[in-house]
C-alpha cells in the first residue's frame, strides 16, 4: 500500500490507508491508546484497541517523536469528540497495523506536541532540533518558504535576473568595522556584508537584477532585530528617472509578497492570529518632516537629524493612525548617514536620494539612487575621508558607461517577523546565529 | 515619452520610439555614423545622418559603451543590408534626438562587441565588469538565472520546503581541513561547505527541503571543474524505501530542469550550439561495474575501488554510445570513499547506499540514503576513527526518531557549464573565486 499523506485523509473516509510520521503525542487510558500522528500535512487522532494484539503491543511501547508507519481505517468522529482545534479533528485512524521507524532516545527536553510553546529563547534555541517541530513553529517556516517563492516570483515578472555574487572579498571596503575576517588559503579576506557593489556591476550587464543570499555582519547587536547571518533580498535596477522609481517598484513588490502569503498560507497565519491588510499607496516622509511629527505627537526629540528604532516605531504607529498604512517611506536621510555611493539630493546635497522602508515599527528595507558618474563617485569617496585607491574594483565598473540605477535591500526574515508579530527576529531564523550562539 | 526595449521596436515599426542602453560600437562613416544599441533585450543598429545636426554632433563624441538615449524612427532595412547575426537585424533606426546619460572613461581595455570574445581566462576575468557585457557571455548567466529558477519550481512542486541554513559553524566537522576558518567576535568558527547536516533536520521537521546557497570549498584545487565557493542546489527527503527513490527524485528533476532551459532559452542555447536531449531513463552502473567496463572497453586500470575525472568522462563516453543518455548515475561506492552518515548496502556493507550523477564527462550531484539510526551513527562516527563528542549537535538530530531518507547536492554552476559545453566552471560564475583570485 502506498503512504498518503494526513491531508488526505479527508478524500478516503471509509477506507483503510498508510500513514506515516511523527508520535505528536501518545495517551494510554489502559483499554485504548490514542496516538496523534503528525506529517509535513498535519496532525490526526489514531486509535488503537487491544483487539488489534500486534498493533496494540507497539502502541504500549511507542513514545513521542518515534516515527511509525500506520495502516488503519479512516473514520469519521462522532460529534461531541471532534476537535475543534485541528484541521483533521473531524476524522480519526482506526489502527489495524504499526511499525516502528525509527525510536526517540530517552525523554525528550521539551513537549512540542502542544499548540503554544512557552519557551524562553534559550530553551527554544538549545533543543531547536526538536522545536522546529511544532506545528505553530514550523508553520513560521512556511511562511518563509512563500515568501521567498514570493520574491522570485515577482522579482522574474518584472524582467529582473537573479545572480549569485561572491561572498568571499578580497577587502573590507564599504566601512571596515562590519567584516568577519576570514583566512583564505595563505592570506586574509572577508565575508560580504551586502551584495551591493556586485548588484550594481549587474545593472551594467542585465539592467536589473536580484539576489536571494547569505549576509554576513560582524556587529555586536543584542536586539530583537539584529543578528550577525541573514538572508538579504536585494534587487537593484537601471534607467530610472529618480529614486521615486524604485520605492514604487519596491511597494509593488511588497503588495505582491504580501497578497501572496495572505493567499499561501491562511492556516499559518491564522495560528499567529495575523492579519494582512491590503497594501495601498505607501506614504513618503522625509526624515525632517517625520522628525518634527515625532516632537509635536510625541514630545519626542532626536539628537541632529537622525532616527532611532523608538522614533521608528512612534511614526509606524502614528501614520497607522492618520493613514492606516503599516507601512511608511522614511526619505531623505543626511549624507552623513549613508554610504559614499548614495545619491546627493537635488534639492540640497547635504541630504541623500536615499530611503528606508518602516513596516509595523521596524525598518525592513533600506535603498535608494546611486551614483552612476565615475567622476563624481571618486570624489565622494574622497568626501567621505576613503581613498579612491581602495575601491579600484568598484570604481572599474564605472569606467565603462553606468545608466542612474538604484535599488533596495530587504531583510527576508524581519519581513517574517513583522508579519507574524513574533518577539525576537531569530524566531524567524530556522538555527539563528548571534554574537554567543553558533549552534546548533 | 516611454522608453520601450529594443526587443519590442517590432511592434513598432514606421513610428518614433524612445530607446536607452549601450552603446555596443559605433561606425564613423564620414556622412553617416552608425551606432549599434544594446539594451537587455538585445542589439539595434541606429543610424545617424548629419541634417539631425544636434544628434549628429553627439553621435560625433559618443565612444563604446556610452550610456545614452535615442529617439528615432523604426524601420525596415532594405533586404541587401539586414543582418542576419542579429536577432533585430531587419530593423534600424533612423535617429532624431540623442540624450547622453552616462560617459565611459578612456579606452576599453577590451573589445566586447565581437560575437565571440576570445581572450584567456585572466583577461575574461581581470575585466569582468566589461566582459559581461557581452552578448554571447551574458547569455551563460541568462541560463543560469533560469536553472535557478527551474530547480525552485520543480522542488516547490514536488512539496519541497525552501530553507535558508546557516553558513557559519562553530566547528569544522565533516573532515577538517576543507574549511575556511574565520574569526568570529572572541573565537573562532568555520564557513558551511555544504549543509548536510541542516538539511537532514530539515527531514525531522518537514519531511522533504531543498536549499539553494553558497557552499564554501577550502580545497587548493587547480582544475577546470573546481571553485572555492559556488552555489550549491541541495535537496532531502524523508520516508524514502532506498536510494533509488532519491535517484528517482533526482532524474525528475533534471528532466523538468533541461526541458525549462530548452524551452526559456532557445536564444542563448543557439549562441552555444548547445543542444539539450531528451532526459530518459537515466542508466545506473554500480561502481564496480564502471570499473570493468573502463579496463575492458578502454584498458583503464584504476587503483582499488575508485574512479579518477577521466574515468567520469570516459564512462560518460560509454554511456553515450552504448544507451544514448548525457546521464548515467555510478551506484554503491565503497564506505571509505564517502561520509560516516552513508547508509551501508544492503548487500555488502564495506560498501555505501550512494551514487554520483555524471552529466557529460562530470559529475554534477552526489547523493544517497543516511544513516536515520542513533545508535547506528554514533557507531558509524567512530569506525571512521571520529570522535561522537564531536557531533554532538548532529546526533541530537537522531535522539528526536527520524525516517529514512536521503537527499543530493547539485553543483549549479556545473551543469551550465555542461549545458554550453564551456572549458571552465568558472566562466559560470558571475565573478569567480579560486586559490589566487579574489577580485574583482
Amino acid at each position: 500500500m502506498k503512504r498518503i499523506l494526513i491531508s488526505e485523509t479527508t478524500e478516503h473516509v471509509g477506507k483503510v490507508v498508510k500513514l506515516a510520521g511523527w508520535v505528536n503525542v501518545r495517551r494510554d487510558h489502559g483499554k485504548i491508546i490514542f496516538i496523534d500522528l503528525r506529517d509535513r500535512s498535519g496532525v490526526i487522532q489514531t486509535v488503537i484497541i487491544p483487539d488489534q494484539e500486534e498493533a496494540y503491543k507497539q502502541a504500549k511501547e511507542i513514545r513521542s517523536e518515534y516515527v511509525i508507519e500506520i495502516e488503519g481505517l479512516v473514520k469519521e468522529r462522532p460529534g461531541g469528540s471532534k476537535n475543534e482545534n485541528n484541521t483533521f479533528g473531524d476524522l480519526e485512524i482506526e489502527v489495524q497495523g504499526i511499525k516502528i521507524l525509527a525510536k526517540s532516545q530517552g525523554d525528550l527536553p521539551v513537549d512540542i506536541s502542544q499548540n503554544n510553546l512557552e519557551l524562553n529563547l534559550d530553551t527554544l534555541f538549545n533543543h531547536r532540533h526538536l522545536t522546529l517541530r511544532n506545528e505553530k513553529i514550523k508553520s513560521i517556516f512556511k511562511v518563509y518558504s512563500e515568501l521567498l517563492n514570493a520574491y522570485g516570483n515577482f522579482m522574474r515578472e518584472e524582467k529582473f535576473t537573479e545572480i549569485k555574487s561572491p561572498k568571499i572579498l578580497d577587502s573590507a571596503t564599504e566601512g571596515g568595522a562590519n567584516f568577519f575576517k576570514i583566512k583564505y588559503f595563505e592570506r586574509e579576506a572577508f565575508l560580504a556584508q551586502s551584495p551591493q557593489f556586485y548588484k550594481q556591476a549587474g545593472v551594467g550587464i542585465f539592467e536589473r537584477v536580484f539576489e536571494v543570499g547569505t549576509v554576513f555582519r560582524a556587529e555586536p547587536h543584542f536586539t530583537s532585530r539584529h543578528v550577525n547571518e541573514y538572508t538579504g533580498m536585494d534587487a537593484e535596477m537601471g534607467f530610472i528617472e529618480n529614486f521615486g522609481d524604485v520605492m514604487n517598484e519596491l511597494e509593488k513588490t511588497m503588495r505582491f509578497v504580501l497578497n501572496w502569503i495572505k493567499e499561501k498560507c491562511p492556516k499559518e497565519l491564522e495560528m499567529y492570529k495575523a492579519e494582512i491588510s491590503e497594501v495601498k499607496e505607501i506614504p513618503r516622509l522625509k526624515l525632517t518632516e517625520v522628525l518634527e511629527i515625532l516632537e509635536k505627537e510625541y514630545g519626542k526629540k532626536m539628537e541632529g537629524v537622525d532616527i532611532d528604532s523608538e522614533g521608528e516605531r512612534l511614526i509606524s504607529e502614528w501614520i497607522k493612525k492618520e493613514k492606516d498604512s503599516d507601512f511608511v517611506f522614511i526619505t531623505h536621510y543626511p549624507k552623513s548617514l549613508r554610504p559614499f555611493y548614495s545619491m546627493p539630493s537635488r534639492d540640497d546635497s547635504s541630504f541623500t536620494e536615499t530611503f528606508d522602508l518602516i513596516f509595523k515599527g521596524v525598518e525592513i528595507a533600506s535603498g535608494g539612487q546611486r551614483i552612476h558618474d565615475y567622476d563624481q563617485l571618486k570624489e565622494n569617496i574622497e568626501k567621505h575621508g576613503l581613498n579612491p585607491d581602495d575601491f579600484k574594483h568598484y570604481l572599474d565598473i564605472f569606467k565603462y558607461g553606468m545608466p542612474p540605477h538604484g535599488g533596495w535591500g530587504l531583510g527576508s526574515e524581519r519581513i517574517v517577523q513583522k508579519i507574524l508579530d513574533l518577539e525576537n527576529i531569530k524566531e524567524a531564523i530556522l538555527y539563528p546565529r548571534d554574537v554567543k550562539r553558533l549552534t546548533p
